[in-house]
């Protein structure tokens, strides 16, 4: 037989990232490639003990089906740490906790995309979502980003100019890959304006509890007067990832198919998980475990900042992360990262070039993405030593 | 804002399964409505002890992330045990591990149906995958079951009549709702005619481990010379449902989309699920546990199955099912199940109508279904004498 792949799956690429990781899986290889969160993070003692306990002492519990929006007391407990946090309204808002932050996009965009319809993003975004996108038929294009977050001309733009806009992708707070944190400002505009052209908005906010410098910036949600924000939050970066689960919180209107998408995809995600982040998050010092996770990787972003400032090529940019888990080196104007990134990995260095993350992958973009998270600090010490020669050799 | 929903999910419906199980929540009602496996065959001591140790002794290996395709060790596992037990060729299949075996249904119409593409389905069939097609703009036709599976003189008219068909979805074993199981012939016709018309099979077989009674039967995808049947499994009856852990085994030709359709989607699975699965099937009495959980629902069957005889009409029939968790009764040709069980509802005994799961809900089926797998002894005996009074009083 030979199978015809439908339209949809057709316009996704294997990722080029990919491609790069084979080149570097040699264990010689430093990788500042990955976007893992740093296993010293992960709260190992406390999650095995709630897990022991609960197997032995109510399995059926955690073992036997749930519901499909989520174990109801986590629910509870991320509405109110939500209202209170983050102001967000659960009078007009429902929360569902879902299989990681991955799947908030695929169901916000299976409930509210058609095929052909436009989805904008930040240009250069994370590469996971824009192929969920991508797996809808849906028509990517990007705002470029700036220092403080996206060309706002640019938003305006591609808003007048594009027909069947539905959506909005942002990830506001220390945006993966480039590691920017959108101002304020831009936050309120990017806001309006989707008002204007009534389109909704995905915020993606996996790394909004990792800020470790700098002053809060409220979410596009908590401005949310219209209930235009999908707001994708995330256990991966404040519990461990192979929990694979996150949670949406969406306007009430759409109650209905997100329950039936849901339900569809994977039925409900792992309950014993789902008990276990909400014994941590109620029982255990949370705040202090997150407090934790920022000293982690503050030390380890400004240990690569000082590195950067070192050995650079002083003509090469780049950005300072307030948070989360990667930063963005810019070469001068009108050089592609992407051979740079290639000689990088034959001197065993992998970095990932930030047209990997394009929503128009035919670009030449100059920037390359530098993830601090994972590599220890000796990795990051040598491997920021060879990238530093490799920029004096191309500027 | 006023959100327009995706033409793909106005077309999928609140079920009326959920309308019917709101009137069967009261606590007072015995419940043949629910599909869950009996807790009693969870094998708990063993995941507890597997769970603590690793967590204890590995942590990082089952919090960290993990592989889209799956755990290796088990992809491993199931590949042997697939390969002795039904003969699945690997050299020219793949394994994935997904997040339970609706998952597989997700994955497979993402890659193979376009809108507006047919997909042939036994009807009734499984109203969770059903409504998977459905949120991919698919059309359903439905093939009329029969007590030895598909009328295949009706899917050999629908493959004629019909273009664009894509996919035929089919659970051979022990069929969900009807309780059925596809003679062997049948199988082999049914693989027949799609070879003939080149369509895809995707055969769902989550039961396929607990027949009880008969001799065993052949899978679709154990004939597959083409390469056509994509198979899914389930850990959902055979460790636990919260599990939520399912695999998919597909021709090696679509890995690519197979592997970004997972990728889009949820990134991976629940690793330590899948490590305790992996550890359990190697270093436990899996057998032993797989043939528990057929006594037990061997005898909770024997004993509907015997209370039906002493209690129900004659006028009305029903399938004697060989393995898994349900069965179907019939209520005499013309007399339509719904309003039946509705009042079996008000009886206090929940049923669900054969049309719930239909792929055309507006018809009217003399069908509905008995879940054996939940109930206690004490509920199915008293809840088959109530139904048995209704049955006489309609027939």
């Amino acid at each position: 037989m030979s199978f015809i792949i439908s339209d949809r799956m057709t316009g996704v690429e294997g990722s080029m990232i990919r491609e790069l990781f084979k080149l570097g899986a040699d264990p010689s290889v430093i990788s500042f490639g990955g976007g893992n969160p740093s296993a010293e993070t992960f709260p190992v003692k406390e999650i095995e003990e709630i897990a022991s306990k609960v197997l032995k002492e109510n399995p059926v519990s955690v073992l036997q089906y749930g519901l499909t929006e989520g174990y109801t007391p986590l629910r509870e407990t991320l509405k109110a740490y939500l209202s209170k946090k983050e102001g967000f309204d659960f009078e007009k808002n429902e929360l569902f906790i879902v299989s990681g932050g991955q799947q908030c996009a695929d169901i916000a965009t299976k409930v509210l995309v058609n095929d052909g319809d436009v989805v904008l993003t930040e240009d250069p975004a994370f590469i996971g979502c824009l192929n969920t996108f991508r797996t809808y038929n849906a028509k990517l294009v990007g705002i470029p980003m700036e220092s403080d977050g996206m060309d706002i001309n640019a938003l305006e733009e591609a808003l007048k100019t594009n027909k069947n806009v539905k959506m909005l992708y942002t990830i506001p707070s220390f945006q993966n890959p480039t590691g920017i944190t959108t101002s304020l400002e831009k936050r309120k505009k990017v806001y309006e304006l989707c008002s204007k052209y009534d389109i909704a908005i995905f915020e993606d906010n996996p790394y909004g509890e990792l800020r470790f410098a700098g002053e809060n910036v409220p979410t596009l949600k908590s401005m949310d007067k219209d209930g235009r924000v999908l707001y994708a939050g995330s256990f991966s970066k404040v519990m461990a990832p192979a929990v694979r689960l996150g949670y949406l919180v969406f306007n009430k209107e759409i109650l209905s198919p997100v329950t039936v998408a849901k339900q569809a995809t994977d039925v409900h995600s792992n309950v014993l998980f789902q008990y276990i982040c909400n014994e941590y998050m109620t029982k255990y010092d949370f705040e202090g475990h997150l407090e934790k996770c920022r000293s982690v990787y503050k030390a380890k972003a400004d240990l690569m900042l000082s590195e950067i400032k070192k050995n650079f090529n002083p003509k090469v940019t780049y950005s300072v992360p307030e948070g989360g888990l990667f930063m963005m080196a810019f070469l001068p104007d009108g050089k592609d990262a992407y051979p740079f990134v290639r000689e990088g990995i034959e001197r065993k260095v992998l970095t990932v070039p930030g047209v990997a993350f394009s929503a128009d992958p035919s670009k030449k973009l100059n920037g390359f993405r530098l993830n601090y998270s994972t590599p220890s600090d000796e990795q990051i010490v040598k491997g920021i030593e060879i990238l530093g020669k490799l920029t004096n050799e191309w500027c």
